[in-house]
């Protein structure tokens, strides 16, 4: 259903990412300000909504007080262990505030806004933990090809969400450089030797992250992984192909992936999500979920129909002003698991969960090759280049390459809303 | 060389873990405050020096304060991330406080003592993230045999120091009881199944705090590294090998180990190592590291002679006053890489380290079938059951089973010193 819009005029235009039905969170410093403390925001149109200055502008409602403090606190990670009684709460005042209905609050709240440009992101909240899933059978059987011509899913695939632990200390929000990782790496023939990837790969992610958590040693159930759901941001799971292959066995990637992982700087909540909510269904002749990962509410909406797109912009090609070039869409329905079967997976030996916490899709590939959220599966492992408008060549990224992954919902019953932008330049440009 | 010995007459008895030589930090709770904040200690001898009351109750020199500032604050992390010259100035401090020589301050400084009998212990400091790495080749191969018997030890082991991330939300002090897991276990037929591990086991390990960090994408140099470490402590990496052998491949262990890590509660620091470092060596058949990963001081006293013992005692056998049975012993000198090389390595990347990071050694398993540090080594993938004193036999741990790692280093040239106690109880008793 369409709303009027909202008196921030920006907000209104049909490419914006950020009408009022969107209203994702944010952190931000306002430029100049870069000694001051972090503040709490939420994007509309091109401005933030100072979520601190908001409180202090118009006066809260008592009963709203104890879910508008953590956010004018600047604690993110406090509102999102909060029950979702006070998510829906906060959206709706800050809906209220600022559709063309609230414009009477117009003047006070217009000193709250911030424009985008005015204001350098930075991460939205503590992450403690940060997991990586792999939920794209696709990618998970191109990949494996790769390696296992004959075999190329592994027999638990279809059973097991299959995860591992990131690094949270390198986790970053859009828009920095990033230096091109050194390590191992082993020639066809010959010892290994030290020095800088070869083979810089993207992974084409979303990250979902938690907002209650659990009690330690208490499995979340099927029935109430959504819950501890607060929202999602696009992901950027960068991978040193040459050093990933070399380090891999037995223990799982790890140098070659924990030098960067670079997150859209809005989380885009449930709520904002809801009309875009789809099935979740498996091919007839996959195995069912175990019954711990199955729920009938599950199966109806437990997919996001939340489309993905991958661009490459060289150096060569912003210095000649040629536009970033797709390559590759591709959709986060294609997981395999639901974000909720993710959660309750990952609790269901007991392991504590805290808000904030971050759990990536994997590289969400889709089934057509085109749909590839990876280089490694875009020129085979580096055997087939791709050209880019520039004439330029690529297998791997090369210095100086800006890759972006951008997302919006869009159908036919809701306003569209976006996701913002996912980018960095790797290396020199 | 040996001190005189602390006016505390619990640190000189000769068998104390915690004499004047040591002074490892640990947070605590003192009984029946649970509601306090947790303040930070140093262990003599039974007691325990409260460092926060120490500040209030002596004068401490100007030029000493920056030192002591954070521990009053009860911030080790903060303690951590100085200057090495601002731990021995503390260490030195200390160290005069408690000597028989600084009986003088004994009057002021008694107060300030908290016996161990009466405070819980906590988590020392936060840890940021937590790495296991996988350092006994010995363990390596013997688990590798297991499965590969032909071809036990991976290409890439003499070569990379192999590690993965771990969970740092399940890190816990020494003392709990652990719930056994559930998780999904593939039996030799069929499908997958949901249920409680099986096959629940322990790893013998180390593990090893990051004092100061290092900035983002600059790597730390082999010769810098010993100045990255803070100091040490005995770590269990509980581990669910049905849960693991199904879901390990291709992405590594998960929820196999996720569900809990305990650590004893002391941090024995760098300093108080020192008389206790020995060279570390490669027969000569084994390829050189690399060369970012050699360095002259770090082959001549790399290595840590510390010595490892890992006992159980079953219900029964505390029911019926047994003292408990002795697995395993094994020391960390058998790792085939250093700690400076383990920090190195996992920063050769430009990977930010943070004070506090904790970095696990790896099941340390020496060269004798006898000093194998997990079930999976002892039983052979619990084909050969070990008998209990009482008579009871295990293939893997059974609820009720208390399992104890405990440490110690001692030469003929200085005082032993302990690492105190590294114990959890399975399931319900």
């Amino acid at each position: 259903m369409k709303t009027r819009g909202s008196w921030v005029a920006s907000a209104n235009h049909p490419e914006s990412e950020f009408p009022i039905e969107n209203l994702p969170f944010g952190r931000f410093m306002p430029t100049g300000l870069d000694q001051a403390d972090p503040r709490l925001g939420v994007a509309i149109g091109d401005q933030i909504l100072d979520l601190g200055a908001l409180v202090r502008a118009i006066p809260i409602p008592a009963d709203e007080s104890a879910a508008f403090a953590p956010l004018a606190a600047g604690d993110l990670n406090a509102f999102m262990a909060l029950h979702k009684k006070y998510h829906q709460q906060v959206r709706a005042r800050l809906t209220a505030i600022l559709s063309k209905n609230g414009q009477g609050d117009a003047a006070r709240v217009q000193g709250c806004l911030v424009p985008q440009s005015q204001a350098r992101m930075v991460m939205p909240c503590t992450v403690g933990d940060y997991t990586d899933f792999y939920t794209s059978i696709h990618h998970a059987t191109s990949v494996g090809s790769l390696f296992r011509p004959d075999n190329p899913l592994l027999p638990n695939y279809k059973w097991v969400p299959i995860g591992y632990h990131g690094r949270s200390s390198t986790l970053q929000v859009s828009g920095g450089d990033i230096p091109r990782p050194s390590g191992q790496i082993k020639p066809a023939e010959g010892p290994p030797v030290f020095g800088p990837c070869q083979k810089l790969d993207f992974e084409l992610e979303v990250g979902f992250f938690l907002g209650a958590g659990n009690a330690p040693g208490v499995p979340i159930p099927i029935a109430e992984a959504e819950d501890h759901f607060f929202g999602l941001c696009l992901l950027n799971d960068w991978s040193a192909r040459d050093i990933q292959s070399w380090e891999y066995q037995p223990l799982g990637p790890f140098l070659s992936k924990n030098f960067a992982t670079t997150l859209s700087p809005w989380i885009v909540t449930r709520e904002a999500l809801a009309p875009f909510r789809v099935p979740y269904t498996r091919p007839v002749d996959d195995p069912a979920p175990l019954p711990y990962l199955t729920d009938p509410e599950n199966q109806q909406a437990g997919g996001i129909d939340l489309h993905l797109q991958i661009s490459i912009q060289s150096a060569e090609m912003r210095a000649r002003n040629l536009s970033p070039h797709v390559l590759a869409k591709t959709n986060l329905k294609y997981s395999f698991w639901t974000m909720a079967q993710l959660i309750t997976h990952h609790s269901s030996n007991g392991c504590l969960m805290r808000s904030g916490d971050l759990l990536g899709s994997g590289t969400m590939s889709g089934p057509d090759s085109s749909e590839a959220g990876s280089l490694l599966e875009l020129t085979r492992g580096g055997k087939e280049a791709l050209t880019l408008p520039s004439g330029e060549t690529r297998r791997f990224i090369e210095d100086g390459d800006a890759i972006e992954i951008t997302g919006f919902c869009q159908n036919a019953s809701a306003t569209r809303i976006g996701l913002g932008s996912c980018r960095a330049v790797i290396g020199s440009t």
